[in-house]
């Protein structure tokens, strides 16, 4: 009852190195996906969300190419790849789906395509989740996966992402499975309820891609307690997250924007997300420069009213604001900056119950040489 | 007849270089006054925005302290300002403006600010635009002024800014003036009108000011067309907000996005600015890079939809795609991009008719050293 995985080169990345995946479910599974809700989507994407009617058997996923800016021959060749997928396998082709991911507007080789799935389908072997994620990675600087066991029940999945992160539904390509048995209605429902907290909470350039997709797989083969099963695949879906945001490119630390207090749950949610992606705080991360100055103006500039003369800012356990500035405590932060791989910042608005959680990575050199050099 | 300002040093910038501007106009003047909607407002921004009742006679401000993130203390500084204003020049208080900008967060020495407003209203001159640019900048690397004539009618203004540039109404501080005679109700539309397709139509970080005003202020002598006047106005400011953005912090060039046929204004605006600010594009124009890719990815991130198969892209004149790729477009548009201190990039939507600009700057090495030098 393994899934099974293969491996193929179709030269789409540099050096020979492998960049096609099929994964091969062991029967046909509950699933939920979610795309890019970008409207300059990939051709894999466009089909994947034409084909995918709650059930899935298997998935491809291609890495170096994002089979996007392609015009309409993007539509024939992720159809080709599905159905030589479903050939090769003996499956059904609407139960395959694919993924692509790499450089857009690049036409895809489909011939080499085609004959790296051949030879992927032809050696399976069981999922290796850190296997998966090299497979699929493109500017990625780690493997990103996780595992977590709880009693018999079972989460873990892979992911890949480093650059073009502000999702907006499920990020880059994660792919999270569980052994436990999940109604189609419910995995939706779960599903979108995890994302918006995780994929969809976190942030490298602000840039929406053109390829998000998450999925989350039901094997099922257990009858859990849901509130259990919601739990470890939101731990499993965070950890994947964080990893995306803590291999930012370029990033030499984490961002972890709390907003706690707040009325209602969609202000905390956008005031968490403008200090998260403001480059002049992600700058001043980089720079160890406790200026919470450009905290205050990011929180702000969304829709939301907030008192200046209320609310509480801290880096770490550090208040620096309340309404009047706490000189003593910048050198304070200023240690903590420079100590800390995880930068935690809290605005405490005094108004209310709601809080949200937003993680980002820092804007450094190293983010400027990556993005100007890489060259279309 | 002439605009009279007062230069003063109150130590707020390094060096005691100037850093107190006092400006007296002719007489008392219908203007108008728009602010930045950022919710964690200057102080000095809530002081003037509450004695403003549609007309002016003097204004001060200050450079290096933003008299922001202060507490209740800002709100008296700024009232005190305005009363020494108002006293060595002897006219009324609530005619007199706060204007500042600098870092958010620094007590404000009033004792040195009401000297310094001392001494300058002890030696009034004629406006010169270019020194008064300079007395009340902070970051730019040059000053920010225009003067236009046509006929007998007038318009000129100065401005200041290079950083936390997004403005959500005026940018940063700029004022502009006209010899010509506009009615309390006119100068307000036209104000706000010229100001959505200027300072609020242009980028540096994505990240809005605490402190953004910009004034248009009528010196009531001239009975003009008011079509003529509006476009002056229009063509001043737009220098104005272009000069910022060609300062903005590191800029090496000016990205001109321009959205064309579009179904409705709303969606070219958002659509350009979603291009203008995306930090691939602007690292990819630095890194002299054609990489359509990335701006088509920013352009599907707004929420309206796009025709991917019908959209065109162009970089200067070079068609880099309509529907389709066109790989040796490629090859001359990276030749403009190296020879262009103004790079345009248009989005043909084929749809409509509405068309929007909007104007940002590259991200480059040295935004990433200003900002993680420039310390609390």
């Amino acid at each position: 009852m393994d899934i099974l995985m293969g491996v193929g080169r179709a030269g789409l990345k540099s050096g020979g190195k492998p960049d096609l995946l099929v994964l091969l479910l062991p029967q046909t599974c509950v699933a939920s996906f979610l795309f890019t809700k970008n409207h300059f989507k990939s051709a894999s994407v466009l089909y994947s969300q034409r084909v995918f009617k709650g059930k899935v058997r298997a998935m491809v996923i291609n890495s170096g190419n994002a089979n996007c800016g392609v015009g309409k021959d993007g539509l024939t060749h992720a159809e080709l790849m599905a159905k030589r997928v479903a050939e090769r396998l003996e499956i059904e082709e609407d139960e395959v789906l694919v993924f692509s991911t790499g450089v857009i507007g690049k036409p895809m080789p489909i011939g080499d395509v085609l004959n790296a799935i051949d030879s992927a389908c032809g050696l399976l072997e069981p999922l290796d989740l850190k296997r998966a994620s090299e497979v699929v990675s493109t500017t990625d600087s780690f493997p990103k996966y996780d595992f977590v066991k709880k009693g018999r029940l079972e989460v873990f999945g892979f992911a890949k992402g480093a650059g073009m992160i502000h999702p907006n539904m499920g990020t880059m390509l994660a792919f999270v499975f569980t052994n436990a048995d999940l109604r189609e209605d419910v995995i939706e429902r779960l599903h979108r309820d995890i994302n918006e907290r995780t994929f969809n909470s976190i942030s490298v350039d602000g840039c929406m891609s053109t390829n998000d997709s998450f999925g989350l797989i039901s094997l099922g083969l257990l009858k859990e307690d849901l509130q259990m099963v919601s739990e470890a695949v939101e731990e499993v879906s965070l950890s994947l997250a964080k990893k995306i945001v803590q291999d930012g490119e370029g990033a030499t630390r984490v961002i972890k924007v709390h907003v706690k207090n707040a009325s209602i749950q969609l202000k905390a949610r956008l005031i968490a997300q403008a200090v998260a992606v403001s480059n002049l705080v992600k700058t001043a991360v980089f720079g160890k420069d406790p200026n919470w100055g450009r905290i205050v103006a990011a929180a702000g500039s969304t829709p939301f009213p907030i008192d200046q003369f209320k609310l509480k800012v801290y880096m770490g356990n550090h208040l620096l604001y309340d309404g009047r500035v706490h000189p003593k405590a910048i050198e304070s932060a200023k240690k903590y900056l420079e100590e800390s791989q995880e930068v935690e910042i809290t605005l405490d608005l005094m108004e209310g119950k709601e809080s949200w959680t937003y993680y980002s990575s820092d804007l450094t050199y190293d983010y400027i040489r990556i993005n100007a050099e890489y060259t279309t």
